[in-house]
């Protein structure tokens, strides 16, 4: 298949439109608006509100978690600016991230104060040794991690270097907060227990989202973790946006009670799965050992790119070439780098058809070599 | 009507469901489910993102305002939320606030960093010769107003006093944030103009809400000011939840464009305005002097109830007569102190039967005749 109608975009990780269930939420929405109209235009109920009491208890079914712990806000992003809001005060506030990592995440930490502190990034996640001598260094307030289809790399984090997580954060104290959008978005091989399973002593909270599973637009994400530190998170998002709107979490809450969010997760998997193989195969064939690893899953391969030139000079070639990238560099905590002559470039294969994916990967690899010569 | 059904509540201003056309909302909201669920259930799309077009096409027009400066946001809190974290920055934070003004909009201020100083509220608005020597003295981040149907007070500022508003600002060059979610609430008499009409050379931001003309569970709130300014509130917004959902916005849109929105309005003027007008009729029977105002409008009689003693007390005795009272002095700034031997008690009638509150008003003014005793 030739692709002719301008550049293809290797840009922003947004789910198809095919991966997302319009015609069942359709329905859905029509059917709730009818049977919850009091409860959907009204206020919800005030007082620490963590959400909708329906919404909250199956996603703690879902989890496995306990209901009391799960709080729901507008999006996984607002989650993570309230618990970063919530865990970031006092004198010092660091926050240890893996690098690179999602671009937002380090806005809103530098947002509430944090100092960021880079943790390299391997093919089977952070290294843990680097963090332990970070850690002895200096506490953190917290430690974000995206463990599982990593945004940008693709990485998932082994369980060996999960326990050691874990174990480090209960030995010194600090809490670890995992984001899992992806988690759900395996393609082959088997789960690696996540860190809120494997926590023991130490302090973990999970942020979740229905955007990659269900639906972006119902903009539901959620933290599980203790009653206490749901109750301060409801405290925080009263005082900022009172609750999310009460319609959108009647959707999401009859979507996972009827399995249609079960069912999508199973679609969403059959859908991207080529995509997925596909896209490691011609990263892998084309730039070898550029790529960072074979994610499995999720939306994203990423590549240290061969360049030596500057980024700005990669993102204007591929795009006279044909290609939109994301510049790679946002992704690093100000204190990293890719290794020495090359660029991160993160490649989204959710949305593009393999030929078109496959195309965009010839030209970044025909650059990388031109330059070279 | 005798009421023997628990307490009365004087507490929290939320709409009662009467007002809110459940029935319509629900019935928009299934077509719009139908019509626009590729949009209800994707991302909207982002790159500042000032929210759906249709929505701030129909909000400016409402407005009489140009729809490149209406900016949507999660609710008027939201919307205050951003404002004050893009005027807030540099070193001199300071806001001048009435007294009393909104209890969540002071706890705002505060938590990005603000000073707060109090300008006493008088029966037609703020004093604006205090605030004048306050300018002098130090020119604020802004003045922030609820300018019709105050809450807590009831107060509406009087057309001489915005003018003097609008000149301070222009001549001292701060912004003027408008608050006002209860300004179509009129049942008597005629409106003055809004602060952003008379504006000239001022800066004046005007937050609006669809809260109490509609429906809470919608979470819409918005700004109406420049291009620029909507635009630099879109990336904020977007760095923190990325966009309110598409579907409420899309539900409003269709609210406004069929008239159900304005519909809505009459509606809720003919609701209030019996509750209003024996409101006001018996707290100025029963308490005279310490009404401040005769509202004509919104949700909320304010008084300085006659009370040596302490705050404290006078929500626990009210309590044992069977009034909830909400606390007053949340709602002055720091700085601020009711005259003396009084208390500010809000007193919002739009949820209350007249009987109700008048029991309720009647119980109040025995407590303030019996500690005078």
């Amino acid at each position: 298949m030739t692709r002719d109608r301008g550049p293809i975009s290797l840009s922003r990780g947004i789910p198809p439109l095919e991966c997302i269930p319009v015609d069942g939420l359709s329905r859905l929405t029509a059917v709730i608006a009818g049977t919850h109209r009091d409860a959907a235009f009204q206020y919800a109920p005030l007082g620490r509100y963590p959400g909708d009491p329906e919404l909250r208890e199956q996603l703690a079914v879902w989890h496995a978690a306990d209901a009391s712990g799960v709080f729901v806000s507008n999006g996984s992003l607002q989650v993570l600016d309230l618990v970063a809001a919530h865990l970031l005060r006092g004198e010092r506030r660091i926050v240890h991230v893996e690098v690179p990592t999602y671009d937002r995440a380090l806005g809103i930490f530098s947002r509430h104060g944090a100092t960021l502190s880079g943790i390299p990034m391997e093919r089977d996640g952070m290294d843990v040794v680097a963090l332990e001598r970070r850690v002895r260094e200096r506490t953190p307030s917290f430690v974000y991690t995206i463990p599982d289809f990593q945004n940008p790399t693709g990485v998932t984090m082994g369980q060996a270097k999960r326990q050691t997580l874990v174990d480090l954060a209960a030995r010194y104290g600090f809490p670890v907060v995992e984001d899992i959008p992806y988690r759900e978005l395996r393609y082959r091989g088997t789960a690696v227990p996540s860190l809120s399973r494997i926590a023991g002593d130490a302090a973990v909270i999970t942020i979740g989202s229905l955007t990659k599973v269900l639906s972006p637009g119902l903009r539901i994400g959620y933290a599980i973790s203790d009653a206490d530190t749901s109750l301060a998170l409801a405290l925080l998002a009263e005082n900022t946006y009172l609750s999310p709107p009460p319609l959108c979490q009647l959707v999401a809450a009859r979507c996972l009670s009827s399995g249609m969010h079960h069912a999508n997760i199973s679609r969403v998997r059959e859908i991207l799965r080529p995509r997925h193989d596909a896209a490691a195969s011609v990263v892998r064939r084309l730039l070898g050992d550029a790529l960072i690893a074979v994610p499995d899953g999720g939306y994203f391969l990423g590549v240290h790119l061969p360049w030596a030139r500057s980024e700005d000079e990669l993102v204007g070639a591929a795009r006279e070439n044909g290609v939109l990238l994301t510049p790679g560099s946002p992704f690093l905590a100000p204190d990293a780098s890719p290794p020495t002559g090359t660029l991160f470039v993160r490649l989204p294969f959710q949305a593009l058809e393999p030929s078109d994916f496959a195309a965009a990967v010839e030209r970044l690899a025909e650059l990388a070599q031109r330059q070279r010569r």
